[in-house]
């Protein structure tokens, strides 16, 4: 057999497995956020975690793959195996965008917005930074190193999220009179399944996005990439865990769990190039960061169900300029990339979610969201025989 | 090293990670018919579950893989990886049956049925349309092609479901004066949480079927079936929503789910064959189909709690049927395969039923359905501390 | 290619995906013990399970494999991806232990005890029997054969939960005056999806363990492995129903997947080295062991909310003698193996926790406890608007 097809057999099928874990992320998702709100939304932020995936990958398929990496060959695995992994990721920039705005948020603007940033938006960031490359050659030409999307995926996600709660306002009662009123987690074991499945989901997003594994030195690299992301989220779960019982005496799971997802979060850029102990540090930096963003976001109003913007945006740029700390790339060329995806996703996520927002309004009224999404958007109460306590 | 063993090695690591896939969908099924039947039948529908993966594969263990496959040599793979892919689809047909029959079933019965399911029903089907080839020759012998079970796995556990259904009847207080009592799903995240995980394991049920992943061209091919397979529960999903809203307004998750997998079922006779945009017609459609078929069946006062027949015999024909009108293949032998798998599987199933019905009685008296099947089948309650709010 | 090359990818790559689906362990213990506790208990559990998970896996990577494994060298495959397989296994000892003194047991001297137990306890065990061999040479050299831990990773959980149990005690109000109050679980579907999950994840465990899937003869090994793990969880599963049905003419499912379980346990010893049909008999075995332990345990008052001591100790004692039944391995080197795992394991956990007990108490006072460990540890409930029955 030729050495090309053993790579070509080899590469596909290791596509294909990371692909798989990333997939898993669907229901990660929708298990975390259905867990963090409360019952009366459950069905309605469930429906959008299914919709998401299912209009953001239809518009992939059509559209967003192509625009991302133009006349893409693929000689080194399957073109379909390359598309089903590059198609998993698409839906995540969009779910931490509406975990964001969740219990306010109406399914159709928010699936016309999916559409286009899984047909446009996502790809055009794609494509400066890991694809065909618009930008080469011009000013603007991005050098960042961002292996697996701190900033292509998860800022980009952020910045989304923080035009979308701009123009869509926080859920009615949460903020009053100054005071901010703490709304519980509904259902716990969902929340703690739904980030499990995130983490391992990480390993395939990770340690596949190293590209290859058939050679000794890339199967060194992907396992190395994928202990390192392990190793971050370890280390923000700790920390967190650390500084709640610290401040509360008590321990938030929540919170730990977010932690965890700011240390995965933080460690993508460049999981593949730390050794083993940068990680710890990145990943217990973006813990901590997790715990003063969502009391810090709060003070601003910017309104938040799931701590996105703290996991995601706050991490994503803590976890690209890491790279630029830790290992010889250039700090200034991940500062640039980080303004540059970060100037251009937020304008262009604020601009068509302004323009949906004009003829499908992407707010529910107050009245819907007292009586819960569930019943103004799907007709279907997600745990109608449990009687409710509050 | 052999290219041969190359090949039997890899080919056995990609059943394996097939097979683990397609196990996924044990609590895949599990979840979903949790949160779609009341709280007073959940953990009977989780016992029966377990139940039928424990006895179905033990019977398949013991007699219906050689009744399948005959003295099946394995010179392509490991023996025991080609047995597990092979027993891992085997409780599918099953659970196809048993979730239409939730609520009312009872559990001995039914697992008596699960072991001649398991132990012949199934791997006779296998037989003249994978396997051993019994009607070789014959009249009836099949050409029909059916990749991953459109015909083989999906309509013979809807036929199965709809002989059950006609000995077992509908629910106690189901259909009254001719009126249909809708009854709500009871766990919407359960729900969410058992179709995707069913729709991952698609992924290795479609994608193991290919059988093999160490050339470069089945590399492809398992790749493109993926996406494929994909690409119509997408589709599946799209247009249930669509046809939702269009009629009542609203997103009904579970119609949208439903759709998915009405979707994922088409598509299964032939996601290797298909371009890239067959799987968004054979999809949509399919997901159309559930949607009409739902409220066909139930004006038929087939009671069928989770929409089994929907989801799995009407897009199991439609599917198959798909392969005649999209590819080369004949379309006559198609119908003919759907009419021959369909009149054995019905026709055994009901005989079978018919006969364990005569000393083990099927369905549940009427008070015990009223008190839930939890109490009298097993004894515990799923959810005892929570109260019941109807 | 050099064929070492292809080698050294291969079992890269499947230690990667062995490890990724023991990772789906942390949710299959955390959802099974979230299940099975009262609800006023759920969220304590999960943070358990967290916390085990993090400070585990991080002693292990900062001196726990290198205490195991001396100065391991991998040319075989990536040192990266060996490290990620033997740290997913750390955890578990810890959850078996943790699983068992849920509901009255508090965070903090557990997280202590899951330092120590990642850092040195386990360590020490592997050592002995899978690792740089401290006892080579002395007269408690071990020669058990133990593939993937019957006494190595649950015998020796279940010692530590032994000692554990004799030093916390029981539940409050568990048993009082002599009589046993039964306790139910609070969420079944839980306990099935986490018990499911377990399942999944010895398919990793245990085949994974063979260490190689690259030559034809190693992957022969791997599958049979998998397929006889899978037989013994299947027979265990059908044994407990039948028994159960035979005593209560009921199915009461914790005890069935308590069952399935258990005859997993019992295989880990030597899957690879069965034929077809031992592996039903051991499962067998191993199910109704754990129906006959669970009673007997409770009439010793040794509290275990989640049958632990049953599934894992008992089936790990029997598991690893079974191996000197059924194979040729002698079965006076297996009783060695599980008596010197067994004495270290308990005595090194009853000192730790014995230590750890004087400064920061193990046992929630018995207000805490009827109040819930929710409110005390983590200032979060699980089901907040779930109105409570009991």
């Amino acid at each position: 057999m030729l050495e090309a097809d053993f790579k070509y057999i080899i590469d596909t099928l290791f596509a294909l497995f990371a692909m798989v874990l990333i997939i898993f992320m669907v229901p990660g998702f929708a298990m975390l956020e259905a867990g963090l709100v409360r019952t009366k939304n459950v069905t309605s932020v469930l429906t959008v975690n299914v919709m998401i995936y299912a209009v953001a990958s239809m518009a992939f398929l059509l559209l967003g793959f192509d625009l991302a990496f133009g006349s893409w060959e693929s000689a080194n695995l399957s073109i379909w195996a390359f598309f089903l992994f590059q198609m998993a990721f698409v839906g995540k920039t969009i779910n931490i965008m509406s975990g964001g705005v969740s219990e306010r948020v109406r399914i159709i603007p928010l699936s016309m917005y999916a559409v286009i940033m899984g047909a446009v938006i996502y790809p055009l960031v794609v494509n400066i930074s890991w694809g065909a490359d618009l930008l080469a050659g011009t000013l603007l030409d991005l050098e960042m190193y961002d292996l697996a999307g701190s900033t292509v995926i998860h800022s980009t996600g952020g910045w989304a999220l923080l035009a979308a709660i701009l123009i869509i306002g926080s859920r009615k009662g949460r903020y009053v009179n100054g005071a901010i009123r703490v709304i519980p987690a509904s259902n716990i074991p969902l929340v703690v399944l739904g980030a499990l499945l995130l983490w391992i989901g990480w390993f395939g997003f990770n340690g596949g996005s190293v590209g290859s594994i058939s050679s000794v030195e890339s199967a060194n690299t992907v396992a190395k990439t994928i202990m390192n992301t392990n190793t971050a989220g370890l280390a923000g779960a700790i920390i967190a865990g650390i500084l709640m019982h610290l401040r509360y005496k008590l321990f938030d799971i929540t919170m730990i769990l977010n932690g965890a997802l700011g240390g995965l979060v933080a460690v993508t850029a460049a999981p593949d190039l730390y050794g083993t102990y940068e990680p710890i540090i990145i990943g217990a930096v973006g813990g901590a960061l997790v715990v003063f963003a969502v009391p810090f976001f709060d003070r601003l109003q910017l309104d938040d169900p799931v701590g996105a913007l703290s996991v995601h945006l706050v991490n994503g740029i803590w976890g690209t300029l890491a790279v630029g700390i830790f290992t010889d790339h250039s700090l200034l060329a991940q500062m640039k990339g980080i303004a540059v995806v970060g100037v251009f996703a937020f304008m262009t996520s604020y601009i068509v979610i302004f323009v949906i927002n004009r003829f499908s309004r992407f707010r529910a009224e107050d009245d819907e969201q007292v009586q819960g999404m569930d019943v103004s958007e799907c007709g279907v109460e997600a745990y109608p025989e449990f009687k409710r306590a509050i």
